[in-house]
């Protein structure tokens, strides 16, 4: 089966934003075997897209669109496919009520124009929104699929996964299963992995094993294709283990995983709790582990010690270490980790301190970073790095790393 | 003149790397009065890239290519052109001269496939690529004209704006100058904005008013042509006057800022500084105004106050608000953003205490938000909001009502 992917939006074509779904449905469609030849892009506008689906369905069985679902005058994706393969529109009660609950909720007026949305194709697969208001569908013609999906990636990501990937395993004949597993390695550099893995790298056939590079991260995604499911998986697993008997080390997690949300899971797991106190950070570490649902079991909250004043009045880091050594400092660094421990009777206590930049701080230069970690169990230690790249980059990085090093004393006292 | 931008690379339909190229050249494109009316993407495969070639003519008067300019045999952009108009492939002697350089340089042994890197077809402009080996190229068919760019961002960007955008503007009779403005609006949806402004929307043609959600928020980009760019300026202000003349109040600011990014910049402008105390968002207000360069000049610090204790221990919360009101309610919401800002000794104190779910807390439904706003010049405040969405929606977008409120303050106390 052969796919093409058609995003519909003029905000694309004006260089708005770019075209990631395309990208993310490329990955999938090739996890399940279906070829993706063409990526097109084209406007709201309704004669140029019928264009590109007359074209589409001369070179590809299934059609993927992207866009054009909402209340919008712009939006018309709907309404030009269901037009072109003579279906007509008929409200869906399902999507009707929850975008009349998603108003309610919202205590938002409901204009009419966002009834709309809730039109489907008639005798159409109805992919349902669960971040959104539009619905998805999926409808065979005389010799093509038609799968509708939302723009947005937060509301076309899990609507794909959900309900369009199964939907497409369900037409597949396929007697080839390919399984898919990324396995994801942070404080090791590209090329140092890589050259561990190397001799696999070369030898690569089936399963296949792709490294990614991003983010102060690297992925291996090992891909093994079978007929039978178990044996494709027994195939990942092999691979697996030989890759994680030489970097496991560096190893944190799988497939779209995050190290925020590992060291969450481990802190469920161990029922410790962590409390932290950021200056560098400026919270990015706190807001990161609380976006983890059940958060609360394991942190009970933290300071942002972004002045010296707050340093001293909320944390109690004594003058004489800033005025000595500086709020940059490993003795900065460990005062603060050990207090925001005791303050919140944590059994670990996390610090950042550091200079994010642009600009030099206490005469050092931005990627300096301490980072503190203090429990009932190790010696207070402070780490110190020496980042590259933007404010945003250091302060991501460094939330990473103090992710990593809590992972370990985790490991260490389970 | 119309323009069509075709990306030629396996890896892209593999979703291996996302087509960025398309989105930088049609931002620089749209500038200089050149419509983009689709992108196509194709892989490594002559007869593939040639059908879209053949497409792209008839919907195109200009097609610019980027990728395939490299030394393996995989790359056959430049091959398949020079064979569709009949063009011979030449040594270019200046090209050739760089890629031995760049041998030389990194003292790696030059393998002959790079030479191939030097061939650009015969009577082609040949633009210099100062970032990498493979020159591009531009030339004119017998009705198009054709664009060869690299397709590493790094090489490809440079090399536009150097002479790829030069090259076009030279060959455009009479450049129309476009000029495009976004506003930004929070706390309105986008129907409700629309129905506010759609006799706008309904009436334009130049200049043209292009709304946009995401995120909780809309955009409008308000774009105009004229040969005089001051003409062109005029027309968007005019534009945008009338719009917010209309919806002025949910307006924050122009193209490409964020909400959290005004309210630093107001909060720099008016010296004012801010404390937080965060138990919903768990820091994420905080490491967003941390996020913006010379935040220690307005932001003190702050405490995430997750859990109960935390809220007594760090921010003085009184047991009996807890007892007999919760944490979700307008009380605690209230003594949180004073205390918060009592304890930093900060003009603004705001509090964010809520459920982001997925469970309920305090017996009230995720989206239950209460936002608490102390400040020594109002009576402190506490704004009740019901989010939908999912634990990160509810999160973000009650940072984005947090600092609308915050920037309403400002605005107040000017």
């Amino acid at each position: 089966m052969n796919a093409e992917i058609i995003a519909v939006g003029s905000e694309l074509l004006l260089g708005q934003i770019t075209n990631t779904n395309a990208q993310f449905l490329s990955q999938h469609l090739a996890e399940i075997g279906i070829n993706v030849y063409y990526h097109t892009v084209v406007g709201d506008n309704s004669s140029r897209l019928l264009d590109a689906v007359k074209q589409a369905e001369e070179r590809a069985d299934l059609l993927i669109f992207t866009g054009g679902l909402g209340p919008t005058k712009d939006d018309l994706t709907k309404e030009a496919i269901a037009a072109h393969i003579g279906r007509p529109l008929v409200y869906n009660d399902e999507a009707l009520r929850s975008i009349e609950n998603y108003f309610k909720r919202t205590k938002r007026p409901m204009t009419p124009n966002n009834k709309k949305q809730a039109l489907v194709m008639e005798g159409s697969l109805v992919l349902a929104n669960d971040h959104g208001m539009a619905p998805g569908m999926m409808i065979k013609g005389e010799k093509h699929f038609y799968m509708l999906l939302p723009g947005p990636p937060r509301e076309m990501q899990p609507m794909f996964i959900e309900y369009g990937k199964p939907a497409l395993l369900n037409v597949l004949e396929k007697v080839e299963k390919i399984e898919s597993r990324v396995l994801r390695f942070f404080g090791i550099g590209e090329s140092a992995l890589e050259t561990e893995v190397e001799d696999l790298l070369l030898a690569q056939q089936n399963p296949t094993i792709a490294p990614l590079a991003g983010d102060g991260e690297v992925t291996l995604r090992i891909t093994a294709k079978h007929e039978s499911e178990s044996a494709a998986l027994q195939m990942i697993q092999e691979a697996e283990e030989e890759i994680l008997s030489r970097v496991g080390e560096y190893f944190y997690g799988y497939n779209d995983t995050t190290i925020a949300r590992e060291l969450a899971e481990r802190l469920k797991e161990t029922s410790y709790t962590v409390a932290a106190a950021e200056s560098l950070t400026g919270g990015l570490f706190q807001s990161e582990i609380t976006a983890i649902p059940g958060a609360s079991s394991f942190f009970k909250g933290g300071i942002v010690c972004y002045s010296n004043e707050a340093k001293e009045a909320l944390v109690q880091v004594k003058k004489e270490t800033l005025t000595r050594h500086g709020a940059i400092s490993a003795e900065c660094a460990i005062e603060l980790a050990e207090n925001a421990r005791q303050l919140l009777k944590a059994d670990f206590g996390i610090s950042f301190t550091g200079v994010a930049g642009p600009g030099e701080a206490e005469g050092q230069p931005p990627g300096t970073v301490w980072i503190g970690l203090s429990s009932k169990y190790d010696q207070t230690k402070a780490f110190k790095l020496e980042l590259a790249g933007s404010r945003e980059g250091i302060r991501k990085r460094s939330v990473k790393y103090g992710c990593h090093y809590l992972l370990a004393a985790l490991a260490r006292n389970k």
